[in-house]
C-alpha cells in the first residue's frame, strides 16, 4: 500500500464527455462548463479536439471554445489531435498540451481509427516529432487496456508493449484506458504492474469507465499501486461510440468523494463540482450519471 | 492483502430490498424472486421480516412467503425479528436463522427503533436467549457503522463496542452496515480493524450502501482485510427509509461481477442473477439500479 497523498485529476467532460452528445452544445455552454470546472479546482482539462467535423460534429467549435475561455496560468488546457492537421489546429488554438491515442487491441484500433496499432504509432510520429520540436507536451492513451469489445484476450504484456512505444515516442504520460469498463481490481493491478515494468510508475495514468460499476474499485486498486494520475468526467458525461454497450465515464464527483474520504488531495471543491455537474446536466435535460451529484442535490446549502 | 478465495453473499433483496416499495408485491412474486435467487446459487437469503404490518405493510405476508417457497437444505432462509413477537413468528414460519439490529449511532437508534443502543440490546436479550435455547442461529447488524445522517461522528471504537456486545450476546455474525452509504475505503478499513480487535475477523460481515457510489470500493477494501461475508441486494433494491437521502443497497450483480473478475468464488451464476434482477425490475416497472444488469441486458444469449 503506497497510497499517494495527492492526485491530479484530468477532467475529460468537455471533450470525451460531450463529443457524442446528439444535441449540439453551443460553444458558450462549453466555455462556461470549462470555466466552472477550473473554478472548482480542476488543474488539467480536456477542452476539445481537432478532428474531422464530419466524424465528430460536436467538437467542430474547439477553436472557438479555446479562444473564448478565460485562461489561467496554473491550468493545463489539453486537446485531442489524431493527426498533423489536428496538431496544427491545436497549436493555433494555443493548447497547452495535446493528446494522442492508440489501443492495446488490434481489432479496436482498426474499427476506431482504421489502422493497425503499429500504423497508428507511425501515423502519430510526425505529430509527436513536431510537438517535441515545439516544446508542447503530449499525453498518450491506450484504449482497451483492461479488455476488448471484440472477443479477444488483451494481455497485460500487450498493454505494456504499446505503453512503452508511446512513452519512447516522448509522451509525458501514458493513460491506461478501460474503454469498455470491464476491468476488475486484480486485473487492474496486473496491468499496471506490467506497464510499470517498462515505463516509470510516475508517468502512468488511468482512465476507467463505470459501465459495470467497477470504476471506483479499480481506481482504489490503482491508487494502492501508487498511481496518482486519474481521468474522470464531470456528471459522468460520455462513453465510447465504437465500443458496443460502452457508456459510462466515471463521474468526477464520485472519484473526488472517494479521494476526500481517503484524505487524498485532488485540489477540487466537491460542492462547486456537483453544482457544475448539475449545470451541464440541466442543460442536457437529464440527471447526472453520478451517485454523488444525485445524493447531494439540494443539500449543498 | 489477504483476499479470501471464497465469499458468502447474504442476499437481502426480498426483505431489505422490497420492504419500502410503495407498490405491494404479491407473495407469489416474492416466492418466485427467492426461488430464482436460490437457483442462481444464493446460499443465504433474507426472505422477510416479522415486524408490525402497520410499520412495514410490504412484509405482512412473510409467513405466507416462507410457507410457499420450495426450501433447499443447503440454503439458509433468514428473517428479521425485532422482538419476541417477531421471534415467535419466525420460529413458526420455520426460519433457519433470525436477524436483529442495533446501531452505532444513538440518534439513529432513537429515530429508527425509538430507544437507546443499550436499551435496544436489552430489548433483544429475550430474543437472543430464546434463539440460543432453541438452537436457532442469529446474525446481528450494526447500522450507521461508517457514518450517521445526524451530524455526529461515529468512531470506529463505537462500532467495535456495539459489535462486541452483540457478539457476546451470541450472534454468529456481526454485519457492519453503512446505512447511509457515506463510507470510503480507508474509513472502512479502520472500522473493520477496530471491530476485528474485539471479535474474530471470521464473524464480521459487511453491508455497504451505494448512495455515493462507494460500495464496491469499500467491498474491495473489506476483502483486502480478509472479510468474506458480504450483503447485497439483487437489482440494487432498497435503501433505508429513516436515513434522509439514503437510497441504494449495492446490486448483487455488481458485487458478483467484481468477485468473478477477481477469481473469488461466490457460488452465484451471474447470468441467472441478471435475469432475476430484470424479473423483479420488470415487475416493479423500472430498470435495475445495477450497472451490470443494465450493461448485460439482451447480451445473455
Amino acid at each position: 500500500m503506497t497510497l499517494p497523498s495527492k492526485v491530479r485529476i484530468f477532467e475529460v467532460g468537455a471533450r470525451d464527455g460531450l463529443q457524442n452528445e446528439k444535441q449540439m452544445v453551443p460553444a458558450g455552454i462549453k466555455v462556461e462548463l470549462i470555466e466552472r470546472l477550473v473554478d472548482a479546482g480542476v488543474k488539467a482539462i480536456e477542452t476539445g479536439s481537432f478532428v474531422s467535423p464530419k466524424w465528430v460534429p460536436q467538437m467542430a467549435d474547439t477553436a472557438e471554445v479555446m479562444e473564448k475561455i478565460s485562461r489561467r496560468d496554473d491550468v493545463t488546457y489539453a486537446v485531442l489531435t489524431p493527426n498533423m492537421k489536428g496538431y496544427e489546429g491545436a497549436v493555433a488554438s494555443g493548447a497547452d498540451e495535446i493528446e494522442i491515442f492508440s489501443a492495446a487491441s488490434e481489432k479496436f484500433n482498426q474499427r476506431n481509427i482504421n489502422c493497425s496499432i503499429a500504423e497508428s504509432l507511425e501515423r502519430f510520429a510526425p505529430v509527436t516529432e513536431a510537438a517535441k520540436a515545439a516544446g508542447i507536451p503530449y499525453r498518450a492513451s491506450v484504449s482497451c487496456a483492461l479488455g476488448s469489445p471484440f472477443d479477444e484476450e488483451i494481455t497485460p504484456e500487450a498493454v505494456a508493449d504499446v505503453s512503452k512505444k508511446l512513452y519512447d515516442m516522448g509522451a509525458y504520460e501514458v493513460s491506461i484506458a478501460d474503454t469498455i469498463g470491464v476491468g476488475t481490481p486484480i486485473r487492474t493491478k496486473k496491468v499496471i504492474e506490467a506497464v510499470a515494468n517498462v515505463i516509470p510508475l510516475e508517468v502512468i495514468g488511468v482512465h476507467f469507465h463505470d459501465t459495470y460499476g467497477q470504476a471506483l474499485a479499480n481506481y482504489l486498486a490503482a491508487l494502492e499501486m501508487g498511481i496518482s494520475k486519474l481521468d474522470s468526467s464531470v456528471a459522468g458525461l460520455g462513453g465510447c461510440p465504437y465500443a458496443p454497450g460502452a457508456t459510462g465515464n466515471v463521474a468526477t464527483e464520485d472519484v473526488v468523494y472517494m479521494l476526500d474520504g481517503m484524505g487524498i488531495d485532488s485540489g477540487i471543491d466537491l460542492k462547486k463540482l456537483v453544482t457544475t455537474a448539475w449545470f451541464i446536466s440541466d442543460f442536457l435535460d437529464r440527471a447526472p450519471v453520478s451517485s454523488v451529484a444525485r445524493a447531494l442535490k439540494g443539500k449543498l446549502g
